[in-house]
């Protein structure tokens, strides 16, 4: 259990200081952050809050969204957040199309070119920033990123450390090339995280994903992958799923690990 | 116009002789034919009526779902039916993981393992089988042929001719490798097909497909990478959409030809 985190999102209306109690009756030493939750309860609270607990904050999700108008001072505020938390780690979501745009290739271009922008100021907080490729589903409203080729490519313009990539099974796991590219990836990992594709998906097909065990994706061999690469990072479990969501925080985290430990 | 096809799936819930009456009326010279309203209406009734009204069948949709325990016998029905209606194209969907299955590398050899077995008896009857590479949403529950990489990978194990591809926008859009490829295909491109990908996905992420025009694909480079092919065949507008689906055939005719002439 020592590389296992707790990705708030699992239980996403787990008040902040609930979850952060349930951790540590529950023995969790790390946990994942969201940037809602964190501002709603307060940035330096948060901090103090976490610190106290001796919690480890494995990363800060989730910045991006490069279409936006006020990408760049949001997401220096992401990187500012991140260093305040803690952690060195920071989600990137790309982001969709603009509103009306067809012009796929070219939002993709932006975004190398938005993280290009941002990547000195993460430096310089210490922060990687995490490009995480979304599901293909997800290309014109959400992450225009959609393979790991993708992101790595964009990753690859900048020296280790300062940009990696999100491994996350559900959004990879159809992928027949992608375990060998992940195994070789050495420090371009930045977190990995776990998460179980279950059918029928909802509408809008965000909030329907599994807990791990539960779907029909082989964990092992992206444990083996990501092994290979040498990531010894944590291994965060990050589900959305609105009937999960309706549970008691503390049997989601009890779910949760039960989840996990099903797949190590 | 003279390459458009009328997929009639498009028009589910028109009948099958009113939609060959609507075709002929609006000077639709070719359609497309699904299996079951055909076996409804009677596939010797349906091939005289095609036949009759002077229309073209570009491909009938579909066989495959090679995880079904009849999947031999069926795919054969599928061959003889294709050549009874007097096309040379039909399209294979792979059908998804086995019930209760996690092994999507080994459910992918048996889709590969099982043309190879029908080739044999599609190529005796001309027919061409014309692998569908689906969107990756379907890799769990329709179709764990995602890429076009791995359609190409089967059809390239037999004669062109015996089998192709069929290349779809809604379903490859996504993939920034995938125009290039496709340009190189050659003879490999058994079908094209045409339908918009709009959002919000509803549940079950089947029936919220677009008309040509109405989403977020730029359908002019698909066009282009076909042509670079040399692909001069039939080009259909397949759509499922459940709100679309309400309205009566000829109106979903005279909207699908719309949607046609303004991406072309």
């Amino acid at each position: 259990m020592s590389r296992f985190s707790f990705n708030q999102i699992t239980a996403k209306l787990w008040d902040l200081p609930e979850m952060i109690a349930g951790c540590v009756e529950a023995g969790v030493g790390q946990v994942a952050l969201w940037r809602e939750p964190v501002a709603e309860y307060g940035l330096a609270r948060s901090a103090t809050l976490v610190r106290d607990a001796g919690l480890t904050v494995t990363s800060l999700c989730r910045s991006g969204f490069f279409q936006a108008p006020e990408w760049f001072d949001d997401n220096r505020r992401a990187v500012d957040e991140a260093a305040a938390l803690g952690t060195s780690v920071l989600v990137l979501v790309s982001g969709g199309l603009p509103e009306g745009s067809k012009d796929l290739a070219g939002a993709r271009e932006h975004v190398a070119d938005s993280i290009a922008r941002l990547v000195p100021y993460a430096a310089e907080a210490g922060v990687t920033l995490a490009i995480e490729p979304l599901h293909p589903m997800y290309a014109a409203d959400r992450c225009v990123i959609n393979t790991w080729d993708q992101a790595m490519a964009i990753a690859e313009q900048h020296p280790v450390g300062q940009v990696g990539v999100t491994v996350d099974t559900y959004h990879l796991w159809w992928d027949d090339t992608v375990l060998e590219k992940i195994a070789r990836a050495g420090e371009r990992i930045a977190i990995y995280q776990l998460a179980d594709w279950i059918t029928p998906l909802p509408a809008g097909v965000l909030t329907g994903r599994g807990l791990p065990g539960d779907g029909c994706i082989q964990m092992r061999p992206f444990h083996d992958a990501v092994d290979k690469a040498g990531y010894t990072g944590a291994i965060e479990v990050e589900v959305m799923n609105d009937v999960l969501w309706q549970r008691p925080g503390r049997e989601i985290l009890a779910a949760t690990i039960a989840g996990y430990r099903s797949v190590r």
